[in-house]
């Protein structure tokens, strides 16, 4: 496996390492592993050769200096065409670059290549399957992001979160997914479908290289993650609890055993009974503004739709105002709630996803375990823990309200530090 | 004057009106006005000529059929250039339409061209004068909507609010600026610059035709406002009283007096002391997005920023997310406390500018006005009711909490149906 982000970082910053090397062996996994993976949507390897030379030649650009990074085909990019997984964008060039591939890059992030999305960050698949069995999804709508990390292509990878479209992907394949605060990540430059749900978030081997990504795409000085001796930790089974795999609500157990046996204090969190509503509220305020934000689209292009697309814009537009207002102040009443519900802890454990990944690639998979996350627009992680009966990866995931980023950060890498990961 | 945009629905409806003819009588008076006035930054003629002959020729479109509309710089049309204001983007071709200007053709609506906005919706000029008198600014961002819309080049024009961007230029200009709630308008495919603060907004010249064309905006089917026989007004001074103008606290005060001789309900209402504190944080928070919403910019153009933007950036990099966080979270405080500071109110009564349009071209004024009630994201509509000792524009400004549209637009008709504008 490629070195991680950090340790790679230090060891260009300490000349025991170079850019270009470190890309090249990122490269030698996609040769390795695209023909099955399938999780780039495009690539120009001399472009990103030239530019990592470019930064080994230069002086140190910032934290990310000679760091690869792939970035989810809804995001613009001025040097590579931005698809959005869509006949309708296909070959689309943005004049610049999206905040957040700027501000990578600004850091000496190099721009390895975009990444298989669904259609327009929405349910329909693209082309990528899952690292660890390639008859089965590797989640969505970032698919190829997940994918990509998870098969050692790339360290660091963008992603965006509507619904489950970060950490239910970094679920599937096995590696950290971190959606910050909603808005933490600048937005400009990406697809924005669903405005007020929106987030982009990110891909990483360790929590310490999510911590840097951030940094670097909040462009907030990189410092040290405050310590936490003994964080506490909240229990949240949620009214998903059983819908979800029995692999998925072990894995959540096991955590919280082994994190109490490790010396965090535990207890168990039960959300205010009206937060299981948020669930619907979130498709309402989904469908509502996917139907509006695809209008040239829907009035233009609607034979470039998918049918599942085209049936949300249908569903969305009959979704009376009236409906829409109300389901948004559900969501701004409960966001207002959430640190209370918190009841004192510095994080809630809960479930990642369902379970493993489902087989077959017709389907994402189900977004309810991390939307209402979403919709709460706090920082949400998912940490590859467990294994399922199929072998295929099982996570848990840590929220937090809102801005509480750093302090969620680190409660996940005092507990990853404790239960280790089996893909590390 | 042209005739307002319900009023030529209404004849194009009843077949006394043809599409051509009253995109013509717009045309003249772009003739006419434009070379003083430079309201507009493209107008491709012949195609909008020939998309209003193809909507005389077929069946009835929407809400909007044969009706002109301008739309800011700032947001995307896939047939004419999106220039931004600013060197880097001059000829900037989108791929589609802005789900807004979708919407708007949708209805039927016809696009007569793309109007002068500020450098990229912020505070440098573009040429456009007031046409009320040249030798004064428009106001801005929306400078060119604004202006458009006052000297009957159009009846409705689409704009953007960060700040104060759609009321001032509004207010100085003369016409109805209606920034509604934060969201409401759906925002994929305008230039973002202050993510949790830019509302797409639009200038008519009466109350009517606002609420016509933000139906259409919204995709939300048009209905009657309800009907609000005596309704409840809150005269709210604010902390930023004693900075306008006398000739605009005299216009609050006077609207107030007549209203509640027609019957409204008056009363005085203040903010909670706290609410003073918005106005900096507003600063904060649109310093601290523009910064990072501009990582491209300043990164790989910054020679094409102007000064003044380049040191608003310089200013947003240097604040630290603890900062943004605070002033995130207070504006957050205000915005759930909202709706009872209105004490029982349908629509708070509020100044709609400093006063009139200062002389001069290179300042656009001054947003506080507007900016404290674009950061409490409920909607907020400009009337233009008086004029100063110089002749120009006075107005005022009726607020209201988020989502509650209807219920301030039917207060703003039942107002200025008693108020009458010495600009109609």
């Amino acid at each position: 496996m490629i070195p991680t982000a950090t340790e790679a970082a230090r060891r260009i910053a300490d000349g025991d390492l170079t850019a270009e090397a470190y890309l090249r062996a990122c490269l030698d996994h996609v040769a390795a592993r695209e023909p099955a993976v399938r999780a780039f949507a495009a690539i120009d390897t001399g472009a990103t050769l030239r530019s990592a030379r470019g930064l080994d030649a230069g002086p140190a650009r910032g934290p990310l200096h000679g760091i690869p990074f792939a970035v989810k085909d809804v995001i613009d990019t001025a040097d590579l065409p931005t698809g959005m997984g869509s006949s309708i964008w296909n070959g689309h060039r943005p004049r610049v670059d999206a905040a957040c591939v700027a501000l990578s890059r600004a850091a000496g992030g190099v721009m390895l290549g975009k990444t298989v999305t669904a259609e327009l960050a929405y349910v329909s698949p693209g082309a990528t399957t899952n690292p660890h069995d390639a008859a089965h999804t590797p989640g969505g709508s970032s698919s190829g992001s997940a994918a990509a990390v998870a098969a050692g292509m790339v360290p660091l990878a963008l992603g965006t979160q509507t619904g489950g479209s970060v950490l239910r992907p970094a679920s599937f394949c096995g590696v950290v997914g971190l959606k910050p605060s909603f808005g933490a990540i600048p937005r400009p430059g990406m697809k924005l479908m669903a405005d007020s749900l929106d987030t982009i978030g990110l891909m990483a081997r360790t929590v310490e290289d999510a911590a840097l990504f951030l940094a670097v795409l909040t462009a907030d000085p990189p410092e040290p993650l405050p310590d936490i001796p003994a964080p506490r930790i909240g229990l949240c089974r949620t009214a998903l609890w059983e819908l979800a795999q029995p692999a998925a609500r072990e894995a959540v157990e096991d955590a919280a055993r082994r994190l109490e046996a490790a010396g965090a204090t535990l207890r168990d969190v039960s959300l205010p009974p009206d937060f299981a509503g948020l669930t619907e509220a979130r498709v309402t305020i989904n469908d509502h503004e996917i139907a509006r934000a695809l209008a040239d689209e829907w009035t233009n292009h609607r034979e470039g739709l998918s049918e599942r697309l085209a049936a949300t814009v249908e569903k969305g537009r009959a979704i009376p105002r009236t409906a829409y207002a109300a389901a948004q102040g559900a969501a701004e009443f409960a966001r207002a709630r959430f640190p209370d519900a918190m009841a004192g802890c510095d994080a809630l454990l809960t479930l990642g996803a369902a379970g493993e990944a489902p087989e077959g690639l017709a389907s994402t998979g189900d977004s309810r375990f991390q939307g209402l996350w979403t919709l709460l627009h706090g920082p949400a992680i998912g940490l590859p823990t467990h294994r399922g009966p199929k072998g295929l990866p099982v996570g848990v995931q840590l929220v937090a309200p809102r801005h509480a980023d750093r302090r969620l950060l680190a409660v996940a890498r005092w507990a990853m530090d404790r239960l280790g990961s089996p893909f590390a």
